[in-house]
């Protein structure tokens, strides 16, 4: 990300408590620093790219050598971590209680990678006061290219938009696996059902990018466990102090938190898998190169298909639904989101109609929980645990208790509703 | 079971597909035969206890060696397993075409395990004809002594009441591994965990059973994995076929089959808690001799124990709304389910007033939410994965949203309502 900087001829001091890291930075040109408070001297925008809200904290304030004991008058800070909705409200406070009013800061969550970070196209998602905006604009125009998003709603917004990301990202990161450890388990080849599979109704982003790390040895971590795990640990935290329920997002957190007792937290998210697979957990990778038939293999990944596009019609029901309880404006959300790393298939083509309130579809409620209950009833049979699956199945059948299972799928949306309609 | 009826002096043929069962029987004074054509030849009442519908339509009309092709006439029949609810309705059926409607039979599900087996005091819930009632009374008074019930409703009711129970069983017995597993993550004394949890709010039949277990090295399968997925398994598909949520059930379901996934199935379900623990399976166990202060243990114990409380309450909502949702007496089940393995502290206390519709309570939902926060917010930071507690939360946050956070605690079962009060 700072690499990318350079390469566009901005000049950049760095520092990273990981001095590998600077030195590479370093030997791409780059100048360095040995604390956030060397860093920032005489320099006009700082961007903070660190993994917690805490650690921004530690690096701005810290008593010895906190970049605020340096940083210049009218500087523009741009907080790029991952934090709660509310950190980056309390960074003003104290900002402002140490009598630095005078700092412009910007709200600047991204989401994206490490390639996108180095290309310059991460995606971000930009929330302050006008005038902060307008100062950090040129810098996160470098970082983001045409992925840079304006959130209106000050302070934390970005951050919202973020978390409700996250809900998705979350998700899709586990159905991905819940879903190919199905599709091994039901012996097919993993490497044609991540072909259909991401062809049609089961596609997430998600899919797309992990599987292939499952089908290959690879033991590369390019985004671990303990990431997502943070993540989910901020979406849920969101959900409790907005006194919204979450049930995929919490069914999520807990298979991720079975990955991390398992011993998982420290390498890639795609090895999420081995916890439905236990005894056998290359069991996906041994069957990149099964030999079945087309045919047999097709038959049953309509079984995953299912179950994957239920989860998913879900799962954008219930991130929109903490969405527009957080205060977002639903449509700019719905942009951001299907054209990032939360996207799905289900939730691109879905989600506009949720928002319409023009629910045609072809199929009902009633539709969607006797095609679930196929796939679960197959799991079942052998026994494969499917937490999401099951989780979304319950909701399919609340709303159909409540008498609405002759309307349309997206009547699940429904279960987040504060009355009835 | 069969040797009870033996010491009671009734002559009792017996039948096993495992020869070593029934060498044992012989020993104890049993007569035994070779198959269930030749167990039934002259005699009056058949019990069958096999551990599936499947086995009982085997054993009854296997064209071979079928009972039915020796059933004396006016026979009466007693089936002891476990099915779906439509199984018994289903054997009649069977039964009538094949011109055996003089043939009495009982729906007739146990619960107890095998010391109750062995000492005739099974609970046994009888269902069925007025007629075949009163003829298989006087055996199954033998098999039950003061725990038969007889539950109106017809065949297949008896099996309902037994499904309901189960969903209560599921959820304790999965509750006390979740629950053991989070004390033993806490550092606490498992042996004084035990002891603090069994005599408060937290308390559950199936805590109090299977925790000793736990405690201390020990083999023996008292109840194998197996027994309660198969149970588990006839919840979710009673759930499914009658188109209602079971959120708790379901959840449980998918810890079950990570059970068996890992290999669990054949040893006893104590066990379950190494699924919790996949690094240190034995944690509970070596802690039940740490020395830690009672104070300490005490503090912690409190968030195991809130979130026990609030899903146990939940569980119990779960259990009773699906007991009225597939035609049960409420009353009644409450009575069978207090007297057996499915009760616990907040099904027996709380179902009452759940049934009165007087709610008074000192706890509103929100402050079960305020609790059960706390307690999933600790498991947290531990990465501890909480599969019930997480989606307890949920469905009181759910009656949360819809306006009912100041309600009674027992407002959540407000999320089986068909309609909004």
């Amino acid at each position: 990300m700072a690499t990318n900087l350079i390469k566009k001829g901005v000049a950049v001091t760095g520092y990273d408590v990981w001095a590998p890291t600077l030195a590479r930075f370093v030997s791409a040109g780059g100048s360095s620093a040995t604390t956030p408070k060397e860093t920032v001297k005489g320099v006009k925008f700082v961007v903070f790219m660190v993994a917690t809200a805490a650690q921004i904290l530690d690096a701005l304030f810290d008593e010895e050598n906190g970049a605020i004991l340096e940083l210049e008058k009218g500087a523009t800070v741009i907080l790029c971590s991952t934090g709660p909705p509310e950190y980056t409200p309390n960074v003003r406070r104290l900002l402002n209680e140490k009598g630095r009013s005078d700092v412009f800061l910007v709200d600047a969550p991204v989401s994206g990678g490490t390639i996108r970070a180095a290309n310059g196209t991460l995606t971000i998602l930009a929330a302050g006061e006008e005038s902060a905006l307008t100062k950090g604009k040129e810098t996160l125009e470098l970082m983001a290219g045409p992925n840079l998003y304006v959130i209106p709603g000050g302070l934390g917004a970005g951050t919202k938009v973020k978390m409700v990301h996250q809900v998705l990202a979350g998700i899709h990161i586990c159905m991905t696996s819940e879903a190919m450890g199905l599709a091994a388990s039901l012996g097919v080849n993993t490497k044609r059902a991540f072909e259909v599979l991401r062809a049609g109704e089961a596609m997430s982003w998600m899919f797309e990018n992990r599987v292939p790390h499952m089908l290959v040895e690879d033991k590369t971590v390019y985004s671990a466990l303990n990431i997502i795990v943070k993540d989910m640990g901020i979406v849920t935290a969101g959900g409790r102090s907005a006194g919204f329920p979450l049930f995929l997002s919490s069914a999520t957190e807990q298979v991720l938190a079975s990955g991390v007792s398992a011993g998982l937290g420290a390498i890639d998210d795609a090895a999420l898998v081995s916890v439905y697979l236990p005894k056998d957990p290359t069991l996906v990778l041994k069957l990149a190169s099964a030999s079945t038939t087309a045919e047999e293999d097709e038959k049953k990944l309509k079984i995953v298909s299912q179950l994957m596009a239920g989860v998913h019609l879900a799962a954008a029901a219930e991130a929109i639904s903490l969405g527009i309880e957080v205060g977002l404006e639903p449509k700019q959300l719905y942009g951001i989101i299907a054209g990032a790393a939360g996207n799905s298939f289900m939730f691109k083509e879905r989600t506009p109609q949720l928002l319409s309130g023009d629910w045609t579809s072809t199929k009902t409620i009633d539709d969607i929980i006797a095609e679930m209950t196929e796939s679960i009833e197959e799991a079942n049979k052998l026994k494969y645990p499917l937490h999401l699956g099951g989780t979304a199945l319950q909701l399919f059948e609340l709303v159909s208790l409540r008498g609405l299972g002759k309307e349309p799928d997206l009547a699940v949306s429904r279960v987040w509703a504060k009355v009835e309609r």
